[in-house]
Formats: structure tokens, C-alpha cells, sequence
């Protein structure tokens, strides 16, 4: 018997990094667990954190925390710029080389502007903690500005907010905020009248959710409608400043921007020189290993995955964790002799998205449900999914709260400049 | 009748401003509420929020929120930098004056380093929920450093905890983190054991809470080193920097330095070009007012108030809160027509502080109570001064946690360097 264990280094704890370190611990391996934030995100929920509902510690954990039962298990809080493949080794920032026996990366995606990096400044994508708390308060001083601005069409402007991208999450940002503007704050302010609140929804594409069913798309753009949403079809934005956004003809003056509209995948590719797609993912072989480097894997937003019918696997964390796991199931088979090839399957299992408070769309292929049953369903879901007793008590508590009184606990302006 | 009601502007909503505006809201007045925060800030938790134990939510609320029933109140989001006495206008940052027939001055206080502020760099200290996020990041990433760190030297600098001033936030600080290192983090690190942290509090009078009885002060002593916190007597901080302080003759090398020794009040004084004591407070006529200035209160922290034996008031809660409806109480006397002075009679209803999760000092004057009873009066008493069903809840619920299980829910990193 080898006294050096197998060594696993894992770059990234989310859902599919960390899928894999639960479910490889117990082999005869040596885990490192790489990650440069502390904790793991729960970024089905970050938009209820941009938009005052959840505070940041309801979903994140300290990823030490969450892997603390397994003593094979090592957590670093450190950033990985660099793979050298010829001598197994990850490169961290601060010089320091972790030579590995298997790599699995999974270090996810961040938004992406596609050529228009300078539109970043204005319009703020949500991906980290500290992007949600930046939408925060953003959206939050626009109302604080327009109560003290007096040039009818500058406070316009203030209370004009756009987001740029019509999938789930721009779907989900835009009922939360109009839900915000129209109810939340409503009769907490002397001068102006929340209800005046635009929010406009800009998709390039001919309907929102696009890989929903056309007639969910149909309505869950009905019940944005209903929720005071301006939805705008079928016009790519083309320009984006301090002062509004341009798509097709029109020019829309507004001061809050959100960027929901595309992401691209970490660096990973390039560490790796490896063939990558448009968006930055790696190309993978059908086991999720990166070709010529059996050793190698990659798994959630970070690899091109392909289902059965050549669609690519989404960017979702269900797929992230399905791949976690089927990683962790063929390393085991390899340490055991077992040396088979073993493919990815991935298992779509529907998809969903909410809007506002009372109502969601679920697509799950055979049929689907929409509505507030769709809501409750969506809810129960996730806070299933939440990690530890901890943090369901306290999602549901608020959730409640919200539901019951549209009070959302977390208005917080923090950080960056607080007062206009 | 005046067709313009009487026009009170409020600057600061801290304890004292807030408690003022409840009390004068139902008056004839139209009342203007400023502060350069969105946020109410309950000040007496901010160390839990520092060290882990709540979310920042769970002790901040919107102003405009807590003020949305009184009509006559409109609460501004602004910056004052200054008071024109002599045309009764308070100016803002962006240049603009508003009015004011009764101001009332309630801007707190900072942390101040009497004569060294560059050791703010390396010893923060705690008044804000930014401080106590940096505080919190600075704390942990000691922790994940440590971790790395294979300097031994080094390694127990990065474990060694200082907090300088031996108030009830100094003695609440370092008996938490105590706990959170000796207890919370337990297990989760694999090259370095947290109970070899060393937490040392350094006082520089000859006993710590010197504001309680002497007794008391022993009691706290004992209890903080049951938790395996060093208490250093006697002699002052002399140097401050990246590595260590120096007290007495003696270096200890540490990296995480916490600044609880001293406060200056806010710039009132400047913007007033009034009297003040050394801590920068407004030396305040008997009933509050501003000498030669019947219209200028000034309240809380900001104000040198005297107590009936000549010893200031001190810059707690229940006293800012019993400033703010004494002055609400004057100008409902004044604008009935009754123009007697109302002097100021402040009454102390005691002291307390926590020392970690088991035990608490409370020094009513006449009598004492120690230990786990003190301990779950402080709980009761600060969730029932908590504002709102919601965060008592909440808190409770994070207390409750904390109490059974030992662990803490807020272990985030967020903002500024995420890695070592």
C-alpha cells in the first residue's frame, strides 16, 4: 500500500466543487479545497439579496465549515492563477505551487458584456456578494436621489431601472424590484410616489425565458405586466452610460442599469491552454476530462458539457452538482483498478424561475405549473436545497415575513458612497 | 394661525435624534430627519456583528422605514458639513441650505486615537457596520492565514488578538472572540489548532470597566480569563503598527489590533464654533441648548451634559434616548407658549456587559447581578430594545443558535482583499 494518498486538488466551492469534495471524502484520497472567497454562495437566491429580502449570511456558509466532519479534507483560502498540466501542480497567486494527483476545476463563470467591458461601470452584473450588495445600493440611493432631486426629468431617471437580459434571473430582479418600488416602500417617502417606478426588462430575443416553453414565456411575461414590468422584446441593446441605455431606436433614460444578460466562464481554459467556446468554457471529453489529461477534470459553469442531443449542458446548479458527483463516482471506480471510460449523463430536471411573491413558472418538460402553487413549490425547493437547519429557519422566517407584511429586512445601503 | 408650521431639522438618527422624532412627530411641527446614513444603527450590537454572531441586518433599519407613519417627518439621505447660526440653515455637502426654526444636533461620535491617528490603519476601531465588517474580514482572514503560514513566529502573530481599551466593548470584543476561537472554529483548520490563540486586552487604568463597582470589575476579570482572555492592567498602548503594540515595556507581536479605548464627539462643535471638552462635545446649557442659542439642542454623544453631581452623562443609549424626549418635551412646552427653561435630569438605570455567551455584570448601583442570570437579563433587555417583531425574532433565533450549537452564522469575508 502507497503511504502518500491519492491527492485531489479541487479549485472551487460551489455547487459542483463542493457536490464532488462531499462525495469523494470518504475514499482513500487527500483532498485540497481551493477557493478564493471563504464561503460558499447560494446564487439561486443572490438576487433576494440585491434586492433587500435575504441578508448576505442567509446564503453563504465558510466552506471550512461545511467540509469540517472530513479530515482528509484541507480548505484553502487562496487564488489560483495557473495550472502547470506538465508537473501537476496549481499555481496560487502568492508564488506557492500545490502539486496534485487529480485536478478537478470548477471555478464557475462571471458575467460577461461580449466587447463591452466599459458598460461593467453602469451596468453591475450579480454573481458575488459583494455585486449584490452593490445593486443594493444602487437601487436604494436612486430612491434616496429622487427624493431630493427637483428636475422632473432627472427623478424620472432615478426611478427608472432597467435590466438588460430576459432569463431567470433578470426575470427575478425585475418582480422583486417592482414589487420593492410599488408596495415595499410605498408611503416612505414625502416627495415623490414609488409607484411612479419604471422598470423596463430588455431581451434581445423574441420572448423572455427562453428555454422555457414559449407559452410559460407568454406568461410569465403576463405576470411581470401585472407586477407594473415594462417588458421590451426582440431589441439588443446597444449602448449603456451613466444616463440610460440605447436598444434598437430608443433611447431610455434611467440611472440604475443591471447587467442579467450573458456570463462567461472563469480563466480556467486558459490556464489549462485548452480549446474553449465562445463564452470561455472547456471544451471536455464526454467524461468531463479535459482531452489528453485523463487527470484533469472539469465540471459545472466552467466546462462545455454536451447532452445526449448535443445541446450543451446549462449553466445551472443542478447540472454543477450532478457532474460533481459523477467526477467523484469515476475517480473512485479509477482508484478501485477499474480504468473504464464512464460518461456524463446529465439529467435535466426542469426549469424555473419566480415572479415576485406570488407567482412562478416550473417547466419540467412532460408538464408544468405556474402560479402560486408554482411559488410555494419553488420556495419549499429551495430552502430544501439551503444548507443546514440554520439557515432554512431563517430563509422561511423572512420569506413569511415578506409574504405577510411585504416588509424586506434588509434595505441596507453600505460600503462605496452612502449619501448622494 | 401660521400657515408654516414650526420646522425642526434633526441631524443624526441615532438613539437620541430617532427617540426625539417619535416623541415631537404628533407636535404642530413639520420635522426634517438627516442623516448621512440610510440606516438606524443599534449601536450596543455592533461587536456581535464584528465577531460573527449577527447579520448586519439583524441590528440596522431604514430610518426612513421607522419614521414612514409620521407624516409630518421627511427624512433626508444627506451630508451636513456646517450650520449658519445667524440665518438658522443647515448646510449640506452638495452646497445646498435648509432652514431651520429648531435644529437639534445628535451626530454621535467617532473612535478617536488622541493624538495617533495613524494607528487607526492598524487597530480599527467600531461604529459602523462597515468597522465591524472589516473588523469581522480582518479577524477571520488571521484565521485562514495562519492556516498557510508555515513561519512559527509568524503563525502566532497571526493567532494573537489584541483589543485595546477595557470598556464593555473591549470586554464584550475579546470575550467573544475568545469563544469563537477557542470554540466556533474548533476543527475546522487542519495545520493549525484555534485554541492556541491568544486574546489579549489591554487596559491601560488598573482595572477593566472602570465605570462599574471595583468588585464587578474583578468579577469580569475572572470570567474573561475562564474564557482564556488575557487581561493586561495598567499600563498604556505606546505604539500601534502592522506587527504589534507595544505597552508598558513590553512588544507583543500580533496582527489583528481592535481600537475600543476612546471616542471623540462628531464636527457639531466646529459647525456651531462652540465650547468644547476635549473629547470634541458641545458644552450644552442645563437644558441642552446651545449657549446664546435657545434654538440649537444638542443631544446624545455630540453633547458634555452634567449630571446633578457635576460628572458628565455618560455617551450611552438610554441616556441619548432620555436627551431626545426631554428636548421633545421643551419645544412641545415652548411652542404652547410656555418659555421656562426645562433643565435636564438624567437618570442612570445602570451598567452592563457581556463576557461571552454564559455571563454578564449588570451594576444597577443599589445592587449587582453576575453571571448566567445577568447574562439572560442582557439578552432579554436588548432584544426587547431591538426595534421591531421581526428582528427580535431574528436575533433570538441567532442567540438561540449560538447558545445550543456554539456556532455562528455570519463568518464572511465581503469586501476588500478576500484572500491572503
Amino acid at each position: 500500500m502507497n503511504s502518500e494518498p491519492h491527492h485531489v486538488v479541487v479549485v472551487g466551492a460551489g455547487f459542483g466543487g463542493l457536490e464532488f469534495v462531499r462525495a469523494i471524502a470518504k475514499a482513500p484520497v487527500r483532498v485540497t479545497l481551493i477557493d478564493q472567497r471563504n464561503h460558499h454562495l447560494f446564487q439561486p437566491l443572490l438576487y433576494q439579496v440585491a434586492t433587500t429580502s435575504l441578508a448576505t449570511s442567509e446564503i453563504a456558509w465558510p466552506i471550512r465549515h461545511l467540509v469540517r466532519r472530513e479530515q482528509a479534507v484541507t480548505t484553502l483560502l487562496a487564488t489560483v492563477n495557473g495550472v502547470d498540466k506538465e508537473n501537476k501542480r496549481v499555481l496560487l497567486s502568492d508564488g506557492s505551487r500545490i502539486a496534485y494527483d487529480t485536478l478537478v476545476l470548477a471555478t464557475g463563470a462571471r458575467h460577461a458584456y461580449f466587447g463591452h467591458d466599459e458598460w461593467e461601470e453602469f451596468a453591475p452584473g450579480l454573481k458575488t456578494l459583494e455585486d449584490a450588495t452593490t445593486i443594493r445600493r444602487r437601487m436604494l440611493l436612486a430612491f434616496e436621489r429622487a427624493e431630493r432631486e427637483t428636475d422632473a426629468a432627472v427623478r424620472q431617471a432615478l426611478l427608472t431601472f432597467v435590466i438588460i437580459g430576459g432569463g431567470p434571473t433578470g426575470v427575478e430582479l425585475a418582480g422583486t424590484i417592482a414589487e420593492l418600488a410599488h408596495a415595499t416602500l410605498r408611503g416612505e417617502f414625502r416627495n415623490i410616489d414609488t409607484r411612479d417606478t419604471k422598470v423596463v426588462l430588455i431581451e434581445a430575443g423574441d420572448r423572455i425565458l427562453p428555454v422555457f416553453r414559449p407559452d410559460l414565456s407568454d406568461y410569465a411575461k403576463s405576470a411581470l405586466e401585472r407586477l407594473g414590468v415594462t417588458v421590451e422584446l426582440g431589441r439588443p441593446v446597444s449602448a449603456c452610460d451613466a444616463t440610460g441605455v440605447v436598444f434598437g431606436e430608443q433611447r431610455l433614460a434611467a440611472r440604475t442599469i443591471i447587467w442579467a444578460a450573458g456570463v462567461a466562464a472563469s480563466p480556467a481554459a486558459q490556464w489549462l491552454d485548452a480549446e474553449a467556446d465562445r463564452a470561455g468554457r472547456v471544451v471536455v471529453e464526454d467524461d468531463l476530462t479535459v482531452p489528453g489529461h485523463p487527470e484533469i477534470f472539469v465540471v459545472g459553469d466552467t466546462a462545455l458539457a454536451k447532452r445526449g442531443d448535443g445541446r450543451p449542458v446549462p449553466g445551472i446548479a443542478p447540472a454543477a452538482k450532478q457532474a460533481g458527483r459523477h467526477v467523484a463516482a469515476t475517480l473512485k471506480s479509477r482508484l478501485a483498478g477499474d480504468k473504464a471510460r464512464r460518461p456524463f449523463v446529465y439529467k435535466h430536471q426542469g426549469d424555473l424561475a419566480t415572479i415576485g411573491k406570488r407567482a412562478a413558472v416550473i417547466d419540467f418538460g412532460r408538464f408544468s405549473v405556474t402560479g402560486w402553487l408554482a411559488w410555494w413549490l419553488w420556495g419549499i425547493a429551495h430552502i430544501f436545497f439551503l444548507i443546514g437547519l440554520r439557515n432554512r429557519i431563517a430563509v422561511a422566517l423572512s420569506w413569511l415575513w415578506i409574504y405577510t407584511t411585504g416588509q424586506r429586512s434588509a434595505r441596507l445601503i453600505t460600503q462605496g458612497r452612502q449619501s448622494p
